[in-house]
């Protein structure tokens, strides 16, 4: 077959989100020995960028108080560990782990600014501007995550230039990539085009930019091809789709990893990913959250032996 | 916003498949007055091309043995009503009930052909010839659904060539429409992109195709992204997401029409579906399967209240 096509690229980064995003939300407290086994089976399935966890303040969640002691456990993981830090005193404590990739979470809207950082978006922006800073002059990368891109709970649609708008003033600070999100999961794809579009037409190529997408309606992976079209070549994804957004209206969450490779794997568009090991990865993590995984794939890949019983 | 973009039809013709494709291997014999209450909301939800059901003996599929007391329930009901017609015994069976929209079921493999209709493609084809020349002569329209497109259970991946030719025999005997089956949900959208483009190669062009996609691997809603951008106009989709082919390894089914049409009203094209009522109808038939609807949308926007509680 002739694939990739020529408006795909060659190669995709997968910035795989499950330790982190996928399991901040989780009520039970996540062993750190299984966080650490957990990563290093996705380095094990290929993953080479893998957000391990977040250095944000115990009392707001839980379920990552132990960010020192699983980056501890991690030595020797082949795989780029980028961490979330909310603020300066996060960051330091990443810093002085040896952490060089982080990343900031702002939002394109002023209600869920509000409502998760308790900051007006300006205000959300001055905070991060010196744990941008900082962290460059420690000679760290910086994404900046960019929720609410398309649509938000309490505000309905983004306009697109609003989040144009605070999207260049993260590239202005310092940030070294973007990852846009569909926080909700209500985007299509003709939106997604749009924001590419727009935020090209600033001088923010596709390039620095990656894709987040939440799979409440169904839409991530269309939404996903549609930005590959547009020459976006990182996407975020969440292995077994575990995680989602709080303020979303079902439990459905992040886009699953597997079903990513396997769009991938059909546009033969290379991965590194080994679909086999990440299913079973994703499978042994569905076991200790105690639910099977909301992945399509997963759940084909994994049903395969009854299947052959028939 | 410029929605529908420049690569993309105006309008998409949505063929429900969920009364007969959705409902047929449901073990539990769903009543015939359910099945025309069912029919008439997708109506009055704006779906305008219904499969009813199939004029199969009811020894294969005994779920659809009341073909004849379900169309007499449908008197008045605003939308086309397509049925499927195994062979010349069901045609006859339709047309003396007026039915003037067939549908015929083929394989592009001979692992499927012989599996489900105990034949060759070569004796299917030729069981087809006189149905499809009968129905014409009667003044009817005929769909013909090639199934196994992409991948094959037993075969692995199909190749196109394979597809082209099957299709190409179908439409030679009179079928005025091809709808093309992703039955065990493994393709991709460069796959599909290539199959249509295959396709047009040798005459038959998008208009006179429809799409076909299962959610096996998460992936049927990205095809069908691929398949509008090539020019397919009519798609196929199932209320809920309900049904499912019983070779496919898990037990998700077709594409969920709510989240198609989530899409398609996203990208600003005209489907006449009213989603809330659609959803409310999905909901309802879900209550009667005794199981959720496996549609992300129908999920989503059902949990609406609880949402609005938080």
């Amino acid at each position: 077959m002739a694939f990739p096509a020529d408006d795909m690229p060659d190669r995709i980064r997968i910035h795989e989100v499950g330790p982190r995003d996928g399991l901040q939300n989780e009520k039970t407290v996540v062993p750190t020995p299984v966080k650490a086994e957990f990563i290093r089976r996705l380095a094990d399935a290929g993953l080479r960028t893998i957000e391990a966890t977040s250095f944000v303040h115990p009392k707001w969640v839980p379920q990552l108080a132990d960010a020192e002691r699983l980056m501890a456990m991690l030595d020797g993981v082949e795989a780029r560990l980028p961490v979330l830090v909310p603020n300066e005193r996060g960051l330091e404590r990443a810093l002085a782990l040896g952490v060089r990739e982080i990343a900031v979470f702002g939002s394109a809207t002023e209600s869920f600014a509000k409502a998760n950082l308790n900051r007006s978006v300006d205000e959300s922006l001055a905070m991060f501007e010196p744990v941008v800073a900082r962290a460059r002059d420690a000679g760290a990368s910086v994404r900046g995550y960019l929720s609410m891109c398309f649509g938000d709970p309490w505000e309905g649609p983004v306009p697109v230039a609003q989040v144009v708008g605070v999207a260049r003033r993260l590239f202005d600070l310092g940030c070294t990539e973007l990852s846009l999100g569909d926080t909700i999961g209500v985007a299509t794809p003709g939106h997604v085009t749009e924001l590419l579009v727009s935020l090209h037409q600033v001088g923010i190529s596709a390039d620095h930019l990656a894709v987040h997408f939440h799979d409440t309606y169904g839409q991530a992976l269309a939404n996903t091809l549609s930005a590959l079209q547009s020459g976006v070549t990182t996407v975020d994804a969440s292995a077994g789709g575990i995680g989602g957004c709080p303020y979303a209206k079902s439990a459905t969450g992040n886009l699953a990893t597997e079903d990513l490779v396997w769009m991938l794997n059909g546009l033969g568009i290379d991965t590194g990913v080994d679909l086999d090991r990440l299913t079973a990865t994703s499978v042994w993590m569905a076991d200790h959250l105690g639910r099977p995984s909301p992945s399509r794939t997963v759940r084909a890949l994994s049903h395969e032996d009854s299947h052959e019983e028939q």
